[in-house]
């Protein structure tokens, strides 16, 4: 029931934990919670769709977002581990261009909350890794755009030595000054 | 995208297959879409908690339901396999008091839809399994009820050899001809 929130260096990006109940046959946790969302966000959010992907170890999928349909995403890992980041994509944000990562695995159960107006991507730092998420709106692939995962001008640190293993969409990514942005 | 549905026994359980896409990376698959529920089912959901549990083998977890406050609930394994059984608990039904079981698994990706009005249960038949499911209305520990999982009259097939590991509360589980049912 108590899941607890902490923001990031971008106020608006939070990390869940939810609180985990272990007995004799295992384990039970809620892990999302419509009302104690809204108790610890102020925010009421109506997830629509949910998505499972699994991905092998330096699998890198992103810089994501929809530009005319933007959804909020709340993301978590239940096997393997990822680094998770976001980019803030609003031009009038003091924190746009600005990026945080997370570590999300299946043992430390961390979510994190992407609100709409951000770039969310991923990288595999285990062998293999399920990933899940929810959307507050739906897949529209005609306002999808992927930003460069290696733009200079985000520097992001991913964490892993060699090229990344990504999808032809994603490695014709364009950089952030060509970006489609949230006005 | 491309969701699918198949009635049970009882016409108004369901079982639903999500479109799995393959590639280099892994996979993707939308495990839920609000829209799509819609039209394959005629039914507006609102999924407001998701649950998830992890158990040991011959654990079993049921049967359960609430009286005052049903929850519709989707149910799906992410590791391991269950047997998932759902009880028609709607006493002008025309099935009331009659089950079906559904093995779920991390490789059959199967879904159960568990309308309101019926009880909910499953035993693991792999080492381990953790389930997922998501619920239509929250948890309310008063309204809970547990029917007896062994009870004669429901004649579940379970498909385990021995006792179960049950919880204190589900061996003090009541039977259906005890039960609080839905008028
Ligand atoms: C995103 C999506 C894809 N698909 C299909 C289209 C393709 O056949 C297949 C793979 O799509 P891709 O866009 O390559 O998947 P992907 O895993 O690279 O895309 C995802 O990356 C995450 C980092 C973002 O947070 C997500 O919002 C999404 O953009 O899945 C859906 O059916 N529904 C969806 O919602
Ligand atoms: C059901 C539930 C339990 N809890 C807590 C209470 C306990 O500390 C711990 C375990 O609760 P239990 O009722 O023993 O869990 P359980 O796994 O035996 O109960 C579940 O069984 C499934 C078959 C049903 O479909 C579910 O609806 C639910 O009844 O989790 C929540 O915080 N939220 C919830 O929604």
């Amino acid at each position: 029931m108590e899941m607890k929130v902490t923001p990031t260096a971008i106020p608006e990006v939070l990390v869940f934990e939810p609180q985990v109940y272990g007995d004799d046959r295992g384990f039970f946790f809620e892990s999302f919670n419509a009302r104690r969302f809204h108790e610890l966000t102020g925010q009421r959010v109506n997830f629509i769709q949910d998505n499972h992907t699994r991905s092998a170890r330096n699998v890198l999928r992103g810089l994501h977002y929809q530009i005319d349909q933007p959804q909020g995403k709340l993301v978590r890992v239940i096997a393997g581990a990822v680094f998770d980041v976001v980019v803030d994509l609003r031009a009038q944000s003091p924190f746009f261009g600005r990026w945080v990562g997370v570590e999300l695995s299946a043992e430390n159960r961390r979510q994190v909350w992407v609100p709409p107006g951000f770039a969310h991507g991923f990288v595999v730092t285990s062998d293999s890794a399920e990933c899940l998420y929810k959307t507050t709106d739906y897949w529209a692939p005609e306002h999808e755009r992927s930003i460069l995962w290696s733009d200079a001008a985000l520097a992001i640190d991913w964490p892993i030595s060699g090229a990344p293993i990504v999808s032809a969409k994603d490695s014709a990514g364009c950089l952030l000054a060509d970006a489609d942005v949230f006005r």
